[in-house]
């Protein structure tokens, strides 16, 4: 089988490690009968500068018609408004449909206090459907933004989040884990938002109450009582859904439980499709310097095979990352060691 | 001087908690010619059920016109939509124009890691407006909240958080502290919410750009970073101020880092009146055991004196909290002590 994989590096190490992905999955065994095919495509804040669009309509073209997956970068986001800027991965992940959002925060099994769990974003709306107004009033400017929350979508990543819980359960019966049992929590805050997040509960727990998930517990927590256990008892969680804003806010959280945002992957998956995306930024501090944790980006090329239903491809990549972790002789800075990031890969190259 | 203060029990061990906040008020030092004067007030689940409201109209009222402060103990929130409740604190807040909620987070001096932060959470707008609306339509439901981020509650909510760094400033003169100079760190998320995040940003930019505030330093924080950041490096903050819902999420994520909500105080601040509230919940399942933590009622009171100009009554409190937690003696059950909650307020009250 080959499949036809984008390239979008976008900005800052975005461009350093990308090039990381695209090795790990051509030095993948002959065995595995896997091809890929890969294209450059642009996105990001300098093709913004070059092209005027940060995404420009090639892109999601050649995403669309031609590809299978696609590994994205990072971006630098303005913080400060610029004008006809809008961020490329938001704006990809709603044309695509890419509907859930997959984070995996995870320790080696060797730590002190493993921990295993994975955010089940979802991707498409909340309030980053963007739908925003200002006007002026006798007391100055009043902004209001929309943060809409649909039945469809709720059902949907909830029922992602229950599929996802099955999955790894099948895993743990041939490999180690802290987990005995599959566990969803629910995370929202329908306390005060008792339409909008009241929909997010009642629509995942109508998902989950489907036969095929019997055997998965479900429990809900109030967000911010979520991020209080999260850093109390992370070990505790299995896996946890959330809407959007949520979601974003608890996967950072979840990755300072594990030392570096250069270790965290995420997958932005919708029907058939999957794109691979580091969960950090593009570090314009380190730019240029071959010191990027390429880790994030490796375990993001895993998981797009994960939901390309190439579980096996995937598996090779996640056991030489952790065994380049257990050993900790070659990490690079942001884990307290001294390797390049072409130091890092090859070390993991030679473990595949 | 007499103050006046209402005393709101609500629900669960809220019961247990306000009686000491109580009883550490009347046990301030007579030379500093405090009185005292109590109103038991209701609001909360039960309350709700008895009077069918849950923030009952007197509560209100005798607030607004004997009071100069109050304790609020927790309110047990269904998460479930319960026909005409909503949240009392919510509502209390908006009522009496309490625009500021302010939490510190700190550890004793003598923490292996000490800590020492506040977060200053505006307190009016922002999804706490709860205007939700919801319609049906072919794909099933769709709801819609409304988020409000205003220049006038902005801008206020910032020159608080500088008015704080300044008070904190000099404070350290004469204690010591891990903090060199005064920070205030603006958290948002302005590069998806352009308008009203970036509305939040510059009206507090503006706010801090007095000349008065010449001495903070500024910075800014993506609210997804801000967490991530929270946990790596929380000894870097000195001041976080919050739309919010962030501020909500931020909170209860710096009282983990402290080891139990049960030592978090939070003032509910308008002008020339402030309510105490601890940041822990009603707590159902440990409440009638006399095991609830008391501390944070009492550094809840203390923080309340504070914003009544009684700095010095509050600083005793403040004191005789630090010094039962450094002995570290009689600590209740969630701090891994085995003392009643009657005994950690005598400890305390010894130490005034
Ligand atoms: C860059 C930003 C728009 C994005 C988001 O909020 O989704 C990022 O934080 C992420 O988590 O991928
Ligand atoms: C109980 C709830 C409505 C409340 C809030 O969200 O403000 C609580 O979490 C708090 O922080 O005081």
């Amino acid at each position: 089988r080959t499949l036809r994989i984008g390239l979008i590096p976008g900005d800052g190490i975005g461009k350093e490690v990308i090039p990381a992905g695209r090795r790990i999955l051509e030095a993948l065994p002959a065995s595995l009968k896997l091809k890929f095919d890969f294209v450059d495509l642009k996105a990001g804040f300098e093709a913004f500068e070059q092209t005027g669009s940060a995404l420009p309509e090639a892109t999601v073209d050649v995403l669309r018609n031609e590809c299978q997956g696609a590994l994205f970068g990072a971006v630098s986001s303005p913080t400060h408004a610029v004008k006809g800027y809008s961020s490329p991965i938001v704006a990809l992940r709603k044309r695509l449909d890419l509907y859930a959002n997959v984070r995996p925060v995870k320790t080696v099994m060797t730590a002190k206090k493993p921990i295993d769990m994975v955010i089940v974003r979802e991707n498409t709306e909340d309030l980053y459907v963007k739908q925003e107004t200002t006007r002026d009033t006798p007391d100055g400017k009043v902004a209001e933004a929309i943060k809409r929350i649909s039945e469809k979508a709720s059902f949907r990543i909830a029922a992602m989040a229950g599929d996802i819980a099955l999955r790894r359960q099948k895993i743990r019966e041939s490999t180690p884990s802290i987990h005995s049992k599959p566990l969803v929590t629910i995370t929202h805050k329908s306390n005060v938002l008792s339409q909008t997040d009241g929909l997010f509960r009642t629509a995942s727990k109508q998902a989950l109450s489907d036969p095929k998930y019997a055997s998965v517990a479900i429990e809900e927590q109030i967000v911010d009582s979520m991020v209080y256990k999260l850093f109390r008892q992370p070990e505790d969680y299995d896996v946890i859904v959330a809407p959007n804003l949520y979601g974003d806010i608890l996967s950072d959280g979840a990755a300072a439980l594990v030392g570096s945002l250069g270790l965290v992957p995420s997958a932005n998956v919708g029907e058939g499709f999957a794109i691979g995306e580091p969960c950090h930024g593009s570090a314009p501090d380190i730019q240029g310097k071959n010191i990027a944790n390429p880790i994030a980006t490796l375990r993001s090329a895993a998981l797009m095979l994960e939901f390309l239903e190439e579980p096996e491809a995937a598996a090779k990549i996640y056991a030489a990352v952790d065994a380049n972790l257990e050993e900790g002789k070659l990490l690079s800075p942001d884990l307290g060691g001294k390797a390049t990031t072409d130091e890092v890969v090859e070390d993991i190259l030679r473990r595949l």
